[in-house]
């Protein structure tokens, strides 16, 4: 007799990146040509030298960062955070309405398990962050998917019919993942009147605002006094810093509600890693015009993703933005064929569209989304003449 | 209108500790003397110097250790834990047998949602770890109590009387936290059959088995080749090489079943912190002499803990060791009142066993667990002291 499995477990699918890595351990790559691997928005180096070296002063000299920390955070990382917060948003942020979390999706997860629970039903924009969907699987909460169109934009309208008396929730990624537009400052106020005059929350992930091309804030929210009666915002220190493996994340809301979710944060993780609190509170103190030059960066290869598909045939760019483009392709098959016919031909790794949609969703069989961000702009002009050669 | 909130979250209380230390900050200690805080299990020293000196390099030198890894941990780290559980259980226990999670409460709650849903079973001997009853709560599983008598030893047989249609696992932890007995190998075997007769899973947490007073394997569990049918083994890092703050535990059970694990891993973690991980890693292969000298010190002050309490009328000790003593007190009046009593009139901390045990459960009302692991001897004479002059 095996094991019991929780029914809501078996029917959620396996991470889709681990797929894609599936298939690189069983694809010969053609001859002569490098893997170019745009599956994964990670960053690939460490943190920069200055960093790495506080941090292991701190690990040899500060006690406190090997100890059981609060369970909503250090407060000295949950105050700059706030201050930071406070100025770049032009609102009113609290210390205490700070709490820092395990990663992003930790800060997803655990808004969910204080929102919604079995049965109910949250809106999301589709395509979406897959992790989302998973997280919404195993709990039990019913996913309900919010068409988009070609521009990749959520209709406010559209949403409002969704809505039933079991919905908890509406949540928007800004810059997307995985479709790399960036919701402008009035589509995200009508959300957040929409789920004010519903009793829902707006969950809003701004795990990539850091690589925003708007300069200042991308959004009024938080200018509005009662933002937390509506808002929950998530923040991730992983990609501004580098910080991936260190697990380091935030989200904003009222107290009362904080207080939900510290019981979720403490049952399943009791605090973030020392190390990584210690390096994010460092970032936010010493690496903002480290940071800039990173944005920059980052744009410089958005504008290359940008021209570059201009010259293509076939292709059609639905978004780009942050660390993500996001296109319709011109194979005559589905999106999970064509990922491999391209990795087989081309070299070239991306992800279906297929595994940001509903099972079966037709959207998703033309459409791939490519994570740019590690590829410089060389990389980036080879992946335009693999794309112009290969048919 | 306030933000919705998962029924189930609010039904869960806050964690007990967060409620002993508001009563620090609230209650005014007697003159002179000096708070025994006796709450809370957690090394308050870091790790050792040469651990400290390797993390630190790793920060350093090693890029690789602030990227994400694999969902289920560290290969290096995987194999190192196998094959030390192997070499100490006297069984087979292959890498991809084994897990590591962000922490040991993490374990439990993957472990939970691989095999529970909302209105499933499980079984928990009391009086039981509060955050393994918070997180059955939050998930919808109904929590059924196991009695354990004055020896705090749970019984197979009346055990078996609990299982229903809906049961899908009993937890055993050993050493037992709060209760500080150590279960014996048959009970243990007896348990396993138990499971496996009836389909369940066998989950056995063992934080603090580097701290047993037996030598060498504490149960023959795994000896059985079907070992992983039947059970769901946890394991922490954070007592034996003091990484609290780093949060790594492990999980092993079959490949199959980690599979299911592996996605709740994935979507509420990602992957365990790099340091943390490298850190586990550094202490398999460099720490054996030192963690035995840690346990005798431990085991010292356990007998200390006997020896006191012998000489103290009123107190009855139920169990005692590893981190735990647990007694029934000698107050006439409840033990969240008797600790609070404790606190202002002895300036000792220890925790209600109404903590530990169902709402309303009476027995909760007469218990106190005394977290002894950071009292040297002195502390625990000081202890005996204060206790034997408190009326």
């Amino acid at each position: 007799m095996p094991l019991p499995v929780n029914p809501a477990l078996a029917a959620t699918l396996a991470p889709p990146v681990m797929e894609a890595r599936r298939w690189l351990t069983e694809t010969p790559l053609p001859e002569g040509l490098e893997l170019l691997n745009l599956s994964q928005a990670a960053p690939v180096d460490p943190p920069p030298a200055p960093m790495r070296a506080a941090m292991a002063r701190a690990i040899e000299e500060d006690p406190g960062i090997h100890l059981y920390s609060a369970v909503l955070g250090n407060p000295d990382l949950r105050a700059a955070l706030a201050q930071r917060m406070s100025a770049l948003y032009g609102g009113v942020i609290a210390e205490d309405q700070v709490a820092i979390t395990s990663g992003c999706n930790q800060a997803f997860c655990a808004t969910i398990a204080s929102l919604a629970g079995p049965g109910d039903e949250v809106i999301l924009p589709k395509p979406w962050y897959f992790n989302h969907h998973m997280w919404l699987t195993m709990q039990g909460v019913r996913t309900v998917a919010l068409d988009t169109g070609p521009d990749l934009m959520p209709d406010p309208e559209r949403c409002a019919t969704l809505i039933t008396a079991r919905s908890k929730a509406i949540v928007l990624v800004t810059p997307n993942n995985p479709g790399g537009v960036e919701y402008p400052a009035p589509l995200m106020q009508a959300f957040a009147d929409l789920a004010r005059r519903n009793g829902l929350a707006l969950i809003v992930d701004e795990t990539y605002r850091d690589f925003h091309t708007r300069d200042g804030a991308p959004h009024d929210l938080f200018t509005d006094p009662d933002w937390d009666a509506t808002l929950i915002h998530l923040y991730s220190f992983s990609k501004a810093y580098r910080l991936t493996g260190h697990r380091v994340g935030a989200i904003a809301t009222n107290r009362g509600h904080l207080a939900e979710i510290e019981k979720f944060l403490d049952t399943v993780t009791i605090c973030v890693s020392g190390p990584g609190q210690m390096a994010a509170l460092w970032g936010l103190e010493n690496l903002e015009d480290w940071l800039a030059g990173e944005r920059h960066e980052i744009l410089r290869r958005r504008q290359a993703m940008i021209d570059g598909f201009a010259t293509l045939n076939g292709w059609a760019l639905m978004g780009c933005g942050a660390y993500f483009a996001y296109a319709r392709h011109p194979f005559d098959m589905p999106a999970t064929d064509a990922a491999r016919h391209l990795l087989r031909e081309a070299g070239v790794l991306m992800l279906p569209g297929s595994m940001f949609r509903p099972d079966g969703d037709p959207d998703g069989a033309r459409e791939m989304r490519i994570a740019f961000a590690n590829a410089g702009t060389e990389q980036i002009g080879s992946l335009m003449h693999r794309l112009a050669a290969i048919r």
